[in-house]
């Protein structure tokens, strides 16, 4: 789990996770039952890495930034202690300005991960622009990173894991979970 | 994302996007819950992608033509504004000439994606007959184009990306994307 | 979609197709909600195999014989109208036994598709056993023919399919499908 | 399914199976309703390997620790006949070494499979780490075996099979499954 030496440098900025929910945090499906009520498939390493984020001693914040709109979304973003929520959200790019200020930062400070066309406006306010390895082509050229996670199946947490490598938090997080031993 | 050499004459032409959902919109999978309910997984791309035909400026239609009836995709088609919808249909070739006519088209101007048998029909009432990278051998040969992507993950989308660009649409479409920042 | 060239004289006598579920039917995904409702993800092309033997206009027959018990499987039995329906069966070999005489039936006419060992009793009470792709070394071993595809991906469909084609039953399923034209 | 050879001496002496749930016997999805509500994935052969340790005659001892907390699992637990259950688990490592100390064994007579930086305490309370073939990098030096199986794909299944070949209880296990015919 190296990290990539070109993005040493920037990812020792990074403050704010800002990203995109489907096709990120999930593989992309849209799961609907009859009812019309929609299902959400998590990933539990993403999940961790939210948690290993406050671990760290730092101080990060997060930022959700999705399309769409589901209480699924909602009661994640809870659980998961996300500091800003953007639901049905039409201009990525504006939302994500407003959350850089919001928490007192600048673009240099911000990376955002996303997966598709509604997400070129985030990764032009954002210092790093990252997509998960299926990302469609249009979207890879965008971005400066692209992961080896597809999307699902552990983006937030590669990025999570590189982040705290490059910022030299490391030992402190793997220690958190090493000394109840 | 290059368009298909080949197709670039076809896809000039399309006017109407007509498909079958379960193994095209979804990978095929039936997912029944104890009491009948059911299940569908859609791909957040592919959702995109409807959105992006009604954006492009041009006047697209589109029509989902199915041998299975749910409410899951009744309210999917009225969420994504599909122009016609087909379910419980035992005669895709029929309903495909039916929905050509009622919109004013010829054939040369209707695209199908199907993944199965019982799409022969259709395939045979389009102008371009095309199916996903996962669809049987004996479907494959009558299809004049295999879609990189398997059923529900994306088909649709690399089917109206490859139109929009062989129509002059992309810069537009992407710029509509871009505009907001 | 070639026949398997040794297995073409066994599945010219074929006249029952028994099988398991999980693992078979399903990619082995045992799906459950909290309220332990279950929950069951089929394959839409399995779907239509079972169509297609009975539009193929010879006599089938069909089995499903699980270890497990679900409504899920009930109402699938009955809408794919399965022939014979074992569930929580402890002895599978008894039950291919009996519903093969039920049928007026000899083993040489019978195939059972398994991925487990529970399933060991019912290869030896069939004339032909078969397996999907991802089935363990000890299941691949006791069977004849290990399908290209994985549990839940069409292992049913590319067995229907083979039979079809060894009975010479192809032309007229095609037919069947392209009449509609 | 060969036993892999240096862990032989190792698999001889295990008497407690214990174990992470999710991204062990799930793929690490956690997947949720709107109400909340939260579906489990497992896989039919991970089930059979519970009810094989029973059938083998040898006296086995079952654990799962996990730091979350539905009731899927719960029900799970007692369906399969776990010996012990920690939900909300904060403490891996000192959950781990009660249940050891509770079936009166000693550290060399446990295995643990887990697939994250939670399971580091398990681990080193342990007497063989096993994790599944997508753990990450960290995880996978801090075990002794990474087995062939992604999580939810049979992981445990593979552990239990090796165990009971290199205890010399496969063909009990087997023989039971073959009686029946």
């Amino acid at each position: 789990m190296a990290v990539p030496p070109k993005l040493a440098a920037r990812l020792k900025k990074v403050r704010l996770f800002a990203m995109d929910v489907d096709g990120v945090l999930t593989d992309g499906s849209i799961i609907v039952l009859e009812s019309g009520e929609e299902v959400k498939a998590w990933h539990v390493r993403d999940r961790i890495g939210f948690f290993m984020l406050r671990e760290s001693g730092a101080h990060f914040h997060t930022a959700w930034i999705t399309g769409r709109k589901s209480n699924a979304v909602k009661g994640a973003a809870e659980n998961l202690r996300i500091g800003a929520l953007y639901q049905k959200c039409e201009d990525k790019g504006a939302a994500l300005r407003e959350v850089t200020r919001k928490f007192g930062l600048i673009p240099e400070e911000v990376l955002f991960i996303g997966d598709d066309l509604v997400d070129l406006p985030a990764f032009k306010a954002a210092g790093l622009a990252i997509c998960p390895a299926d990302a469609p082509d249009v979207v890879r050229k965008a971005c400066r990173w692209t992961t080896k996670a597809a999307g699902g199946k552990g983006v937030f947490r590669e990025v999570a894991d590189a982040v705290l490598q490059a910022q030299g938090l490391w030992p402190r997080v793997i220690g958190r979970f090493e000394k109840s031993v």
